[in-house]
């Protein structure tokens, strides 16, 4: 029988604050941190919902004006603000000698000419330490990069090749301002594709770590949207220079260690991932080919590993943190 | 103001029947055939539930025990029942001077040595009129076939390349048997691949139409279970022999006078064909890539074109009926 | 074998119109109209979609705006135009002399002073035939109202009762207009009731009905938003003047003939109805009360028996057409 | 800015049992027992699964036959076995001094004439104290009755009415056995009810603490199946001795303090509920009924307050625990 123990004490928490709380990942970003044993919610902004309250990670929250926001007050603060509006928050956190963690494309590599990490964690996390501001990857980035990086790291894509992604994320990966292609009525019973043709702004980013690696290799990113909340699962085709013999064996090799890199045998599925802040990846050989080709599976929740998560991840890191804390598994 | 005509008149109606009927694919031959103006149903057998009542078509349908069918009082029977199963059937209605179309894969290039019409409509009518026996084509290389005849009928998808076929079905596609993966609690909010590597039952057929045009070409095919009840979507990556300036043009050019194929600029969406006959198609170049890359994207719904839809507008053709009668669209 | 006709011949086709036909219950309209075997459409309008193209029904429509509908081209117009600004609409089509079916709730009991016929069809068909207007009933009142005629008529419902009305409907009976609880990411595995307290609109149609038949006899009525498209359920419980020892029997009788009332010992599902003009309704005593009580189940697709498709039924009646033309079962 | 520190200590965790560990209510228990800071898995027990493994709560859990569970290593189990299986093992493990809370019907009012503390924790807090057998709640009588309590223990339903229970659940409620009417394909976009007219499995616990307060009260209890994983909303309609003025100041009042109970003006949804151990309620006056009556609303997760949680929530205040450790919000 085990014997017990009550405890007590007192944890002066990292204040952080929010801007942009009222979407999807703001809102994950918020009910994280309210959950998280070391960090506490300094404020949390969103300009339209100003002064209304939500009820997120077992507190309730009240959102204020983004201008309102005391933002010296944190140590660190997420902007979940859209696209384009974003990089002038994080100037203005930085200018107060707050450090910045930015979920928007703004400053990721494509989208700016400044050199700010980027923060796949796995894979930057030595530059991520201390660092004074990171650029959160793309939802879809994560879950395709990470999947992909034992082959880019040992060259083992074919030059002069093609990576095929096909990939499909739930409707919250598209916000939730109201449009009427994402009313239920339209989505359930529904999926189709968007930005077919190299189109979409998650490509850049995406081609920068591949070109860093493999600048002869080509990417052709293809995503879906499917009728679910949450979720994206890559389909991911790579032409190798050489047959592997045991690819799983490589991909457990290389995230060896990896607490938020899940290594299996089995296909993964959203289910797996959902509300957790993991990243499930599996390989197969594909039969029957001319050239040696791997399909590589990955699949992540669009806002834990692939927004939220990975930003408290970052957070972790930056702060000197454990790299796990407050992140659900 | 129009004027107003009563009409009446008595048709007769050709008996066909139906083995295995009470799988999805089976109820819907049943409710197009209740509904198909000159055909009427003269028997429906499903074993497990001989005696039981439907209601399909706006009509009224008792299952019969497959063994207790009266093959012979029926012109032409479609045989719905699970792979490896009906080929038997079929050989008993064609003994019996039953014309029968099979919706199994037994029947279908690569997986058998005898040489049986497949039923492509668009591509093989032809062959099909008049024919005594037809294998149906499975749902998936309905969608992706059909969509991919403008390369392969002008040589220009690119010898040595792999086409890559990334496609997603609902679950009625893995029929209605109870199994634990299909329970609506599994299936809610999740999506997985599933059969990677190459290794889907529909593969042999896709492989021998597109061997036939262009053998130097390989052929990848991954498989996912959407959470919906109905359609299939295929994304389809090819590499072409050169760069096609307008390939939407080539499209419309190849299917012009095509009823069941509908040539579009739009991204095609589950919701366009489910419940209709139609194979929904459009095709993007790929930007920013080192080969000439198009994605073709194609959707049908997989119990009607991709099963009993195209099976009715194959026995519309064998029997010298107009092709399009009792096809929804 | 079954001897084959051909048969070929001109039908004169009866024009009608669609005023607010981008909605769900317009589209629905068109639809049905395109497949009318004796009506044919005039015109379509939508405002803000005005030369937007849609495929309904098997043709291609092109909506107009309301102003520029050549009204008088119809010989009957369907306003599915929003509460409020439709019955200035049918106003103009009336003095125009057209014919029309409102609906919208404008013209229904308790909601203007007008003595409209109220389209309940199968109550209501002798006042309907040739009627010029018509007020048609709202998707709730359909499901309910018919499936307590039995008790209604014959006097059963116990005076001083309330008549306990719970129903769920889906997402399409909101409309396609793009509102923040009504996406997607909302709505799916979500469920919560809306104008608790009996404040719905659809109230005073039905209070009028039933204090037609029993004053002494209240009327609680609590609507539910379900995760699906189309259907309504409504769970109806009655207290009875005395106990009815074959409920269901009385139900058969009642509707003896009705070719869109189906009753029957099962329980009805959305799945049984949904794009079908049917009103599947069950009835089963409740055990172990002291007042005796019966549990009325009505289901119907709102989108058809629940709007578009009891217009046109009304529609059928007020033209003299059979009544069941065009309308799916 | 808040000073940081870190702690590390040793709590001693007090072992528990699960049998039954496989279906759905035994998944949650392990998970979040798994996540429980004062408790851990001794064992999980499940026949057909034996030797499988699954994570849940953010660790592994192999399941062992529940013949070899070490029952005595655990200080408390957990029974979520099928109903008619469960009491033979709560006894099995009462006889080895191991505490036992049954989450099957088994030990509930009206199934056994055992005097058994029945587990509606803010109900029965008193008598749950260091109980050393409990009978957990159904799901469908943890939100219904929780939700009336204000009403019963201050006599305000009026005698000779019939409360009026129509509830709506998730299909991991029906459990994970495979049945074809539990297939996604038959599930999405259906909604039906079942045991109609007062026949399900959960009326008589319901009936008898009913009877407790009011033994003059009917009840009418009308399940019905929503295409959702997870969820209950009941809405029930109560016929009162007086009008009450101020309804929901009176439930904030009798459930002053009770930290999972959230009463609220705002209508629930399963989506403020789900993944949470809380029951939201409202209430809300009928207008325009001559017998003053309420409809009160209640939504709970089956999974959690309805089984798992309210079953841990039992085992904390059984063994000493604060009540709510381990219970997510």
């Amino acid at each position: 029988m085990g014997a017990l123990a009550q405890y007590a004490f007192t944890v002066h928490r990292i204040p952080v604050g929010v801007f942009g709380a009222s979407g999807y990942a703001g809102r994950e970003l918020c009910a994280l941190i309210n959950a998280h044993p070391q960090l506490e919610l300094a404020y949390a902004t969103a300009n339209a919902q100003r002064g209304d309250r939500a009820w997120l990670g077992g507190r309730e929250v009240t959102f204020v004006a983004t201008d309102d926001a005391p933002i010296r007050d944190a140590e660190l603060v997420f902007s979940a603000l859209p696209h384009g509006a974003s990089a002038e928050w994080i100037a203005r956190a930085r200018g107060e000698g707050v450090r910045a963690i930015d979920l928007s494309s703004d400053l990721r590599p494509g989208h700016t000419t400044q050199a700010i990490p980027y923060g796949l964690t796995e894979v930057a996390r030595e530059q991520l330490r201390g660092a004074e501001v990171i650029a959160n990857p793309g939802c879809y980035p994560t879950a395709i990069l990470l999947s992909l990086m034992p082959l880019l790291s040992r060259g083992l894509v074919k030059p002069g090749s093609t990576i095929v992604v096909d990939a499909a994320s739930g409707v919250t990966g598209a916000g939730n301002s109201p449009k009427p292609e994402l009313l239920f009525g339209e989505v359930t019973e529904n999926y189709r594709a968007y930005g077919v043709g190299n189109e979409h702004r998650h490509l850049p980013e995406m081609r920068a770590l591949v070109d860093s690696f493999e600048p002869d290799a080509d990417l052709l990113f293809t995503p879906h949207l499917l009728p679910v909340a949450r979720g994206i699962l890559a389909t991911t085709t790579v032409q190798l220079t050489e047959e592997i013999d045991q690819p799983l064996a490589l991909w457990h090799e290389h995230f060896a260690g990896e607490r938020f890199i899940e290594i299996s045998g089995d296909l993964p599925a959203l289910r797996d991932v959902v509300r957790r802040n993991a990243v499930r990846i599996t390989v197969r050989k594909a039969a029957g080919l001319r050239t040696p080709t791997l399909i590589v599976l990955s699949a992540i929740d669009n806002l834990v590993k692939g927004a939220a998560g990975q930003a408290l991840q970052n957070a972790n890191v930056a702060l000197g943190l454990a790299e796990g804390l407050g992140l659900p598994l």
